[in-house]
Order: C-alpha cells, then structure tokens, then sequence
C-alpha cells in the first residue's frame, strides 16, 4: 500500500576519498523513495527550486514514484556539501543551504489522503508534525531525526516522537536521546517515556538493532529485540542517504505486508540493510535508481545466508 | 577432544562502574580454560607464583580442567590492574606486572602431547611459537593477540600467524594487522599476506564476522563472512575476558566436533558470543565458574532467536 513521505529533496555536493561530485540528486525524501519504490507505491511531499529540472523529476518518475506533491517554488533547491575524507562513518558538514526549505509548508494533494503508511523523513520536527496531524487517518507513521534536532529542539521533537510507531535512528541518536550511552537502556528510555512503540537502531557496518515495547504488534506476545546484519563491504564509495535507503527498503516492505508481525518487521530490517548496501555502492542516489528486483532478492538471500546458521 | 592452551593465569584488580575488586582469579588462559570447560576436555599449559593457592587451583579443577602443566615458580603471580571507568569498551590498564611470566620457560607433560586441538592465548609471540614447535602434531592451531604485539613486536609475531589455522583479534588490532581501517579489507590481507586460514574480527556488543580463505574447510567449498551477534545486554559489569571467554566457547564447541565445517564454525562463533555474554554478567571468572549446560543452551537459542528471521 501507499506511503507518504515527507522530507527534503536537495543537491549533495560530496567528497570521498573514492572521488567527487557536484550537485547529486539527494535528500533524505529522495533516497529514501527511490529505496521503497522498490517495494510499493510512494509519493512525495517536498519542495524544490528552480534548479530541480524535468529531467531530475523523471528520475523519481522512471521509479513510479507519485511526484504530485513535490511543489516548486521561486529560488534554490536545498544543497548540502560535505565529505567524508577523515572518516568514512561521520559526514563532515561543510555547507548547509536550505534556500527553498526555509519557507516550506507542507500542503497534502487529495489524492494522498488514502495513504495508509507515512514516513517523517528527518526534517524540521515542525514540519514533521505538522504533516503527522494532516494525516490523522494512517495506519502506521514512521520517522527518522538526527542530532542536531535532539540536542537543540528537542521540546520540537518530543509531540512527533509520541506520534511514532518505529523511530529510526543511530548508535549516537540513540544514546543522546535515550540519555544513556548503552543500547539496550537507551532503547528502553526511548520506548517508556518518549512514545515510540519501537526504535531501530542502526549501527552503520555492524547491523541495526531494533526494540520493541508490548504495544507494537496487535495479538502477538512481545517481541525480543532484533539484530539484522549489514553486508561486509569492501568498498564503501559514498555513505549519503544510508540509512535513508535503509529506511526506504525497511518501511518499503512494511508497507508491502497486509499486516505487522514480528517476522515482518524482522524481514523488514533485512531489506533495510539490502537497500543501504546498494546505496554506498555509488555515489548519491546512483546505484539506487538501477538496482533491480532480481538483485536485491539475491542480496537478500546473501544477509540471510551470512547470519543463518543454516 | 582435548585442547591444550598456553597462556596467562593471573590476578586482576579491576574498577568499572559496578564496583571495584581486588586480585579476582583471572589471565587469558583462566578465562579461555573456564569457557571451554563447557564443552570439551581443556589442558593448561601456564606459570603461576606462590600467591595462587590450592583453593585457586581447585577453581580450575572443579571445572575438570588439567592443571598437570601449571607450572608453580618462586614469586609473585602475574597481576594486572586496570579500569574501565571512562569506557566500557576500553580497558584503561593502570599497572602490569608480569611476575614470574618473565622467566616462563613452556614445558609439555608427555600426557599432553595427544591433544588435537591447541590454543594459544595473548602472552609473548616467542612463547605461544615455542609451545606451537613443541606440539607439531595438533590437528589446528588457533590464536590470539593484542595491539601491543601487532605494533612493538610484529616481526616476533609474524611465524606465529603462519601457524595458525584462525587467528581471532578486535576491530582495533584487526586494522592495524591489515594496515587499512576497512574490515573486509584488513581480513583480506590478513588471510592473504599473514598465514591465517581464518580470521574472526570481534566487534564488542555488535558480535563477530568471521573471513576464511579457501585452505580453511577440506573438501567444502570456500564460505562467505559470517555474522554472529552478540546479545544487547543493559549491564556489562565486568568486560575483562569478554574476548577469551568468547575463544573459549568458540574453540570449545570446534574441538567437541567430529570435523571442521562451515556450519560448524558458525555455530562455534554463536558459542564464543554466548560465552563473552555470560562472563561479562560478573567479576572476573565469576560467571564462568558457574554456568550450567541448560542456561548455555538456552542462551544459544535466545542467540538464533534474536538473529534469524524464521
């Protein structure tokens, strides 16, 4: 079934130790569509500028993502430079321009009013809010954030985080939010007193881990946590929008499965790890736009067979 | 079948945020003997001093561990003291004194010369190479070592790596063997340059990738990584031995086995990681001392449960 996504579409400007490039197409709301189209129908809430062409609307488009609610409005698209030279596992910021983004108010075309799954990609947390109350009648919102949103807005975060079924977020995420640097009482914090019913937390090359509290899965007994693996690679070409894609093909598969069990939301964290190790291959959403049913499958078959005993 | 492992007993005064005691019973081969205890027969080749009693010994005994070659010396036993206060992670050592391990000369009891299966835990290269001439007939050597071999004594360290059929070490130690920060890369270099047939790269709370050579399984075809977790926990009381408990369990399931395959080193890795969990729950060797076969088994299984999708 359908998921609505909100969140931004921008130009990355990247720098790794494997190259360069100028103005990719990028942006949490991209990677992560490009990964869950894939799976299901997604469509898009986002805004961009002048600069945001035909031709890079026909990428989402090749990829049947419904780009009706991407508005387009006078000025720059979003744009963020950074690199990767010193280390591979923490982006290193050097610009920020927000240029459309800072105007942006999410308006919801009609035809998305059906849509059953909702993905608050990491943005303002009032953006995400407000989108969260524009669509009271989802079955399931999810969401991601970042560091900068819990160390200085967290009284903005805290009504979208109450909102959630599933955050998404990492080891460093976790630990500031849960106010603790242990994962598994970071993770308890964050599902007691902060309102997710489940958090997954990624951990980069090593996996994710995902936490459950009683009221994630109607009619069956609670769940264990969960550890998923990531795929030893050799070559980590560009690690943007990681775990975008991983959310992407995560919430993909959710949305995909007529109903939320634990062996969905287990499967689910496979394809999340299947989709974030297509992302790194290449740069910007790149390897996201060509990837193909056969070879995700096999990958898949590739994390099951390299954490399964048998 | 017997496992014959040179290492070190000794005395460690320890600090986390748990607590603080003083000369538990520790040494890489006390906490290596105690895992593998569990599942196969364990010889220990080791010098201790005047200070390790007969109380000590019976320890060690209880677990029908051979303590034929503990060699007894004039003086002091090994005594380390270190602190885990900033860093779980980490160990901050504050003193080492090695006692009556300086002047260790490994002598082999003629009834140790039919073990199989030979262990050599982190102390001198020079030391883990003689005891390895002295038992040319095992049927697989395994070994460990630390950052401080790996750079002050890499040349010493060298034939010892030559030697072994699975050498395990940390992500730290991993990288600077293989001189790149990347882990599929540095397992490359070191199964290609160093001699190892295997190598198994532990990664604390997020479990263990094992990396094998084509040389490792006779007659299987060459195996891919294999991701074993280790279990969340919300309190590590005491990290000491983490690593050598989890060689322990991992080399004690390998040699209570008729031959080595692929499914029997993964399930070896879920062994080591079931035993790192449990040594971590108390102080020094405490846990390990009294864990029963069920709560191994039930916490293999919680180790599949967590892990395995179906």
């Amino acid at each position: 079934m359908s998921i609505l996504v909100v969140g931004s579409v921008a130009f990355d400007t990247i720098e790794t130790p494997y190259g360069k490039r100028e103005r990719c197409l990028g942006g949490a709301a991209t990677h992560f569509a490009l990964a869950a189209s894939y799976f299901t129908q997604v469509r898009m809430i986002a805004v961009v500028g002048e600069d945001f062409t035909a031709e890079h609307e026909a990428v989402l488009r090749r990829r049947g993502i419904d780009t009706l609610g991407l508005e387009h409005a006078k000025g720059k698209s979003f744009h963020w430079s950074g690199d990767y030279l010193e280390d591979l596992n923490a982006a290193h910021t050097r610009q920020t321009d927000l240029n459309v983004f800072q105007e942006f108010d999410p308006k919801i075309p009609a035809g998305y009013m059906d849509s059953k799954y909702l993905f608050l990609a990491n943005i303002d947390p009032v953006l995400q809010l407000r989108v969260r109350k524009l669509m009271p009648k989802v079955r399931m919102v999810c969401g991601d954030t970042m560091n900068y949103w819990i160390s200085a807005h967290l009284e903005k975060l805290k009504p979208v985080l109450a909102e959630l079924d599933v955050l998404l977020i990492n080891d460093g995420e976790a630990a500031m939010l849960g106010g603790v640097k242990n994962t598994v009482r970071a993770a308890e914090h964050i599902l007691t007193e902060l309102g997710p019913k489940a958090v997954v937390i990624k951990h980069g090359e090593y996996g994710a881990t995902g936490f459950f509290s009683k009221r994630i899965f109607a009619g069956h007994k609670g769940a264990r946590p969960f550890r998923a693996p990531a795929l030893p690679l050799a070559d980590v070409v560009d690690p943007t929008g990681a775990g975008d894609s991983f959310a992407g093909g995560f919430y993909g598969y959710i949305a995909s499965q007529p109903e939320l069990t634990p062996t969905v939301f287990r499967t689910a964290m496979f394809y999340g790890g299947v989709m974030g190790s297509f992302a790194v291959e290449r740069f910007g959403t790149e390897r996201l736009q060509n990837v193909t049913k056969a070879e995700i499958e096999e990958r898949f078959s590739l994390f099951r067979e390299i954490s399964h005993l048998e």
